[in-house]
C-alpha cells in the first residue's frame, strides 16, 4: 500500500513517476513499522538488532515514548510476540485504531509535561527497575518523547518544570540548548534511563527528527551519553537571559549540580553504557539514502546536497531553480539524467493568511522560478504528512506548472505572496497527500533534471 | 599584482589562504586585459584566437562597447600593435588613466541610449561598412553594450527608443525579454552587426555579465544568430503590459517586422554567420572553472554547485550554512578537504538603512549560521569590486567570526537585521577590497570545509 493517497493525478509523465517514486522510498523508509522491522530479526530465543546478536535469556522488557512510539511498539510486538515480558508506551493521546496485545499505551502530555506524563513514566520506570543483569530492555524513542516522559530532580514540582519548559520554548534557544538544561533538572534524561536499566541491557531504537541526529538530543537523550554539563546549563540559561527568572527549584537544583552536590549525568566511557546499543533505525539521512539507492536503480545520476537544509522555503525553492538551471545548461554538479537529495527543514514568514506549509512554498517558488526549463520536476514533502497549515504533505511541480497556472487564470506569484500555496497547488492538482503519517524526519525534497 | 588589495589581514590560516587564493583567481580570471591575453595569441602575420587560425591578408579594425571594453582593447594593442589598421571603443566615459595609440574611445551613454551612443555609433559603422573579404573585424563586447552601441530602425526617434528602454526597465521584464525587443528594433543588435560587417570576417570576444552565458543577449548580441522574432517581441511586450503605452513609432517598427516589410534580424544558419566567429573569453563559469582548477591543485576536492545562483542573500548564506554542515558530518556532497563554488548573483530585499551589499550579507548571514561550524571559510564577491553600496567587494568569514564578534561587542543579528553587513564586518577586518576592477562577471562564493 503506498504512502502517497493520490499517485494517479501526480503522475503526468515517466519523470514524475519516478519522483513520486523516490518521495514514496523516503516516506516509507521513515514509516515506524518499516524501520523496526528492517532492523530486528528474531529467530526462536535469539534477536539481531542493529547488527548485534542478543541471546535472550530473562525478561524482555518494551518500552517506549515519542509521538512515532505506538507504531514502533506495534511493529516490535508483531516481531517478538510471546518473546516480551511486559512493557508501556506513552503517548499524547491513546490510539483507537491499534490494539497492542502485550504492550500497554500510557498517557502522556505534550509538548510541555504534566500530569499524565509523571505518572506514566513512573510506571514505567518501575518496570524497568527491578530489570536485572539478564533481561533486555528495548527503548523506543521518537520525537516529542522529552515531553511525554521526565521525572524532575526534586525539590522541582511539575510546576516549575512546566514553567522551565516555557521559558526555554519561547527564549529562541535551539533544540540542543533546551535539551541540555532539560537533562540537567531530570532523572531520566541525559543517559540517566540507561544508568536505571543497567545493569540490564539496553537497546533502544530510535527515529530522529533532530537535524544531524545527535542521539543525545533526540527525546533528551534518555539512553545516550552526556556530553553537557550543569555548567553549560547555567551557561545557556545566563546566555538566553533565564537566569533570574526561571522557578527558584531548578537554579538551587543545578546549583547544587555545579557544586557536585548532584551527579552529574553519565558521560561517554561511562561503564552504563558498556550495556547501551543506541541504534537511530529513521532519521532525515536514512530517508535520503534510501531514495538515492532507488534513483540509481532507476538509472539516475544522484547528489546528496544536504540532510540539514534550512532558510526561508521561497528563497530555497529559487535557489534550487538556479541549481537546475546549471545542471540542465552544463551537466554539473551531476550529469543529467540526474536526481538532487536534500533534506532538514526550511521555515515560511507568515506575511499573507493563505493555506500552505513550507513544503509546498518551497514548491511553488521552484515552479515560478523554474517556469523556462523543460526538463524538470520538483517535490518537497514533510514526513509526518502535514505541511503547515493545510491538509497535504507537499507538492510535486515542474517547468510547465507555472504557464499550465497562466493558462486557467491562476497568477502563482500572487498565491506565494499571500502563502497560499496549498490553494494554488491543489488547483492544480499538485499536491501530495499522505494524511498524517505517524512520524516525523523532516522534510525531504527531490529534484529531477533530465 | 594581486586584485585584492587587503590580502594580509584576510589570511588568518591556511584555510583562509586558500579560499582568498581561490577568490584571486575568479577575480583574475574575469580580468579584461587577462581574458583577452588567454585568448589571443599572435606571430607575425597570424593571429590566433579562440582556437582559431587567421592570415591577416587586408585590414584588422577593432570595435568595442561595454564596460569593460576600454580595458580589452588596451589588451588588443597590446598584443596586435602595428597589425592594427584602424579601430573605436565605446565607453559610458573616457578613461583618463588609459592612453590608447591605435583605438579611440567615443562617449556612449549608459544605461538608457543617447546622442552619444547614436553619433559613437556610426562612427563605428562608416568604419566597418568598408571592411571586404579580405579584412578581420575584432569585436570587444561586455556588459552594457546594448546601451552604448545603438541605432534605432527609423522612424523611431531617439527620445522613442529612450522611452521604449524606461518601460521596457521598469515593467519587470528579465535581461532576455528586454533584449528580445531591443533587438527587433535595432540596426545594429540581434546579430545584423555581422550582416554590416559581412562579407568581412568578425571575431567577437565577449566578457559575458547575463547568467548562462547566451551569446545573443549580452549586449543584445550584435554578432550573434538571432532565435527571437518579431511576433516574440510583440508577446512579450503584451505580456508585461507595455504594447499600448510603447511610443507609436516603435510599435509601427514591430507591426512591419511582423508583416515582413522589415526583414527579420538573421538567424541559426544564415550564410553570414559563417564569417563569424564569437567567443566568450570571461564569464562566471569561466571564472568558476578556473577557480575549480586552482582548487584542485592546491588538493580539495570539488564541487561546482551553480553559476546560476540566485535567491535573498541572507537565506542562501543560511542555505550554505546547512551544506557546510552536512558536509563536515557526512563528507556530503563532497569529501573533506571539499571546495564548493557557487557563482550568479543574489538579492537583497532592504530593510534597514546600513552599508552593505549582497555578497557581504551573505557572508554574514553564513557566519550567524554557522557559527558553531570550526572547520569551515566562506568568501563572496563581486566580481565588479563594488558590492551594493559600500566600498568593498565583498568578504571572507569563518565558523568563528561570531564569536569573535561577541568578544568584540558586535552583535551581527542585529546588523544583519538592519543591512548594515559592511560595518559590521569591515569592523572584524573580514571585508575584500579590490577597487572598481573594470569587469563585471557576476558574484562568486567559496565555500571551503576541511
Amino acid at each position: 500500500m503506498s504512502v502517497i493517497k493520490n499517485l494517479g493525478e501526480l503522475i503526468r509523465s515517466k519523470y514524475h513517476k519516478v519522483v513520486v517514486d523516490l518521495v514514496e522510498t523516503g516516506l516509507k523508509a521513515a514509516d515506524p513499522k518499516v524501520a523496526v522491522m528492517k532492523n530486528i530479526t528474531v529467530k526462536d530465543n535469539t534477536l539481531v538488532i542493529g547488527g548485534r546478536t542478543f541471546n535472550v535469556k530473562g525478561n524482555v522488557y518494551v518500552i517506549g515514548f515519542g509521538k512515532a512510539s505506538v507504531k514502533m511498539g506495534e511493529a516490535i510486538e508483531d516481531l517478538l510476540n510471546d518473546l516480551i515480558t511486559a512493557g508501556f508506551i506513552i503517548a499524547p493521546k491513546i490510539p483507537v485504531d491499534i490494539r497492542l496485545r502485550k504492550l500497554k499505551v500510557l498517557r502522556g502530555d505534550h509538548p510541555i509535561p504534566g500530569e499524565n506524563t509523571l505518572r506514566s513514566t513512573e510506571e514505567v520506570l518501575s518496570l524497568v527497575r527491578s530489570a536485572d543483569s539478564d533481561d533486555l530492555v528495548i527503548v523506543l524513542i521518537s520525537g516529542g518523547g522529552s515531553a511525554l516522559f521526565e521525572k524532575p530532580i526534586p525539590p522541582i514540582s511539575l510546576g516549575d518544570l512546566r514553567e522551565l519548559n516555557r521559558l526555554l520554548l519561547k527564549s529562541g534557544a535551539d533544540i540542543k540548548e533546551i535539551n541540555t538544561v532539560r537533562k540537567h533538572v531530570s532523572m531520566v534524561k541525559g543517559g540517566r534511563l540507561a544508568e536505571i536499566i543497567y545493569p540490564a541491557q539496553t537497546v533502544a531504537l530510535i527515529i530522529s527528527d533532530v537535524v544531524g541526529d545527535p542521539i543525545e538530543f533526540i527525546a533528551s537523550g534518555p539512553t545516550a551519553p552526556d556530553t553537557t554539563t550543569f555548567h553549560d546549563a547555567v551557561k545557556i540559561l545566563k546566555y538566553r537571559s533565564l537566569w533570574d527568572i526561571i522557578p527558584r527549584s531548578v537554579r538551587a537544583v543545578i546549583e547544587r549540580g555545579v557544586k557536585g552536590e548532584i551527579p552529574e549525568t553519565p558521560k561517554p566511557g561511562h561503564k552504563v553504557f558498556e550495556k547501551v546499543r543506541n541504534s537511530i533505525i529513521a532519521s532525515n539521512i536514512i530517508s535520503l539514502k534510501a531514495m538515492e539507492v532507488r534513483a540509481r536503480e532507476l538509472g539516475y545520476n544522484t547528489l546528496v546536497l544536504t540532510s540539514m537544509m534550512e532558510g526561508e522555503a521561497r528563497e530555497v525553492g529559487k535557489f534550487l531553480a538556479g541549481v537546475a538551471r546549471h545542471v540542465a545548461t552544463y551537466g554539473e554538479p551531476v550529469k543529467k539524467p540526474a536526481v538532487i537529495l536534500l533534506g532538514g527543514e526550511t521555515t515560511v514568514t507568515v506575511r499573507g493568511d493563505g493555506i500552505g506549509g513550507r513544503n509546498q512554498e518551497l514548491a511553488l517558488s521552484f515552479a515560478i522560478h523554474a517556469r523556462e526549463l523543460r526538463n524538470v520536476v520538483l517535490a518537497s514533502v514533510g514526513t509526518d504528512g502535514i505541511d503547515g497549515v493545510s491538509s497535504a504533505a507537499g507538492a510535486v511541480v515542474d517547468g510547465e506548472t507555472y504557464s499550465e497556472a497562466v493558462r486557467e487564470g491562476i497568477n502563482l506569484i500572487d498565491y506565494l505572496r499571500s502563502n497560499d500555496s496549498y490553494t494554488a497547488l491543489s488547483k492544480l492538482n499538485r499536491v501530495i497527500i499522505t494524511g498524517l503519517t505517524g512520524t516525523n524526519v523532516n522534510d525531504l525534497v527531490v529534484l529531477l533534471v533530465h
